[in-house]
């Protein structure tokens, strides 16, 4: 059997000119949209509808039933003005999210999947999930394609580490099965010389600095609990419905 | 004093969106252009002018001294017909390029210094002379900016490992004039657990096996030998001319 070619761009540059029909895509955003969205659908969200820019956001939720819809995201780490919710997941409790469509419009983790359409399918990475996507990966045989979204078009550390912390368990759970091209294994030997402190590693890199400093340090915990929870994000035609967990259910 | 910010970028993606302006830049293209001429400026060439397309490389050599000008470069790791040299650096031997312009031609390194034509300086980064590299850019006051030629506008692990051990042997000299943005850090620790087996990563990458496949195994010797040449070759107005050491000699 052939065997399919993990792919990884550290940052979304390259994306414009990467061949994505047929692709199985996974979008890493730890700080914060990812987990953010694992947190949210975790705690009952009926749906999630990523959108690039504000205005379109507006726009999507103004056709939608009101009650049932939050507009959410941010600009620069804070929540975009007139919106219901900021991009912390710790605003997404049970009782604030439950059964109700989410409209997010962030900086760089919705407009990483806008720019991602063409893909087959995209699921959302981040640390807290990175077994469970490592496992509906795994199952997968289409070619993936791994794209950190970065911070302002930039590298972003805790990006590259997750999806470096993916290849590593896509390798122990199906290596045979995968051809990991260079940047694949250079993330994952990156994320191996961070393992043991993910914690310290969001508290060092530069977009953990500038959520602390903009007062959301608690949020470093939340994005850093590796593995804590089994939701996998899968955006269909531009929707985040029905989670599927790791198993398919 | 403000300390100098030094990014890298992991492949020439970002290179258009950079702010490159007062910029110093370092490219590396370990496999095989920034060796080869580190390899030829030793041996005696007179000067290299790098350029970015075929047609435009044989229009420059037409306006030069025939007897003294020498038609080189690769496209997929051969030789571009009608030229007098590949891109191997074991062809550009002392009675060869002694005293003769270059004008070069290849499918990533040239590419790169052609479109970073708006930083102040560009300097050609390779595993032959980082430790050169590095003495010079200790010296310099700019932002540095690294970048990774890369292969086929793919992330290539040997640029990112050179530059990494760059940014090592920067931190080393000179810490504390720096501040080091998420993407170099990460290349360190690329740099890092490769830096044992540079041979090793040459034959196991992704360019060391297509080399190897097209006969050039040989070069990867060549290209793998850390540090041993003082060169550090600068592209000023679109010429390299005569080499500086790292002592700026």
């Amino acid at each position: 059997m052939r065997r399919s070619e993990v792919d990884l761009l550290f940052t979304q540059a390259g994306l414009t000119s990467a061949a994505l029909e047929g692709t199985a895509l996974v979008v890493f955003d730890v700080l914060r949209w990812c987990t953010t969205v694992c947190h949210a659908l975790t705690r009952g969200a009926g749906r999630v509808i990523p959108v690039g820019g504000i205005a379109e956001a507006t726009r999507v939720a103004a056709n939608l039933d009101r009650d049932a819809t939050l507009l959410c995201g941010e600009r620069e780490a804070r929540r975009i003005e007139g919106f219901h919710l900021g991009n912390s997941p710790r605003e997404y409790t049970r009782e604030v999210v439950q059964g109700k469509t989410l409209v997010m419009s962030t900086s760089n983790g919705t407009q990483a999947v806008e720019r991602a359409a063409a893909a087959q399918i995209i699921a959302l990475g981040a640390l807290v999930n990175v077994s469970a996507v490592a496992r509906w990966a795994a199952g997968r045989r289409e070619p993936l394609l791994l794209v950190c979204a970065g911070t302002g078009g930039r590298f972003a550390l805790e990006d590259a580490v997750a999806a470096g912390l993916l290849v590593g368990r896509l390798r122990a759970l199906a290596g045979g099965l995968f051809a990991f091209r260079d940047a694949a294994g250079a993330a994952e030997r990156l994320a191996d010389s961070h393992r043991e402190d993910l914690r310290g590693m969001l508290g060092q890199c530069e977009h953990g600095r500038t959520l602390a400093r903009l007062g959301h340090a608690d949020d470093l915990a939340v994005c850093g609990a590796l593995d804590t929870l089994e939701v996998v994000p899968l955006v269909v035609e531009g929707r985040i419905g029905r989670p599927e967990t790791a198993n398919g259910t």
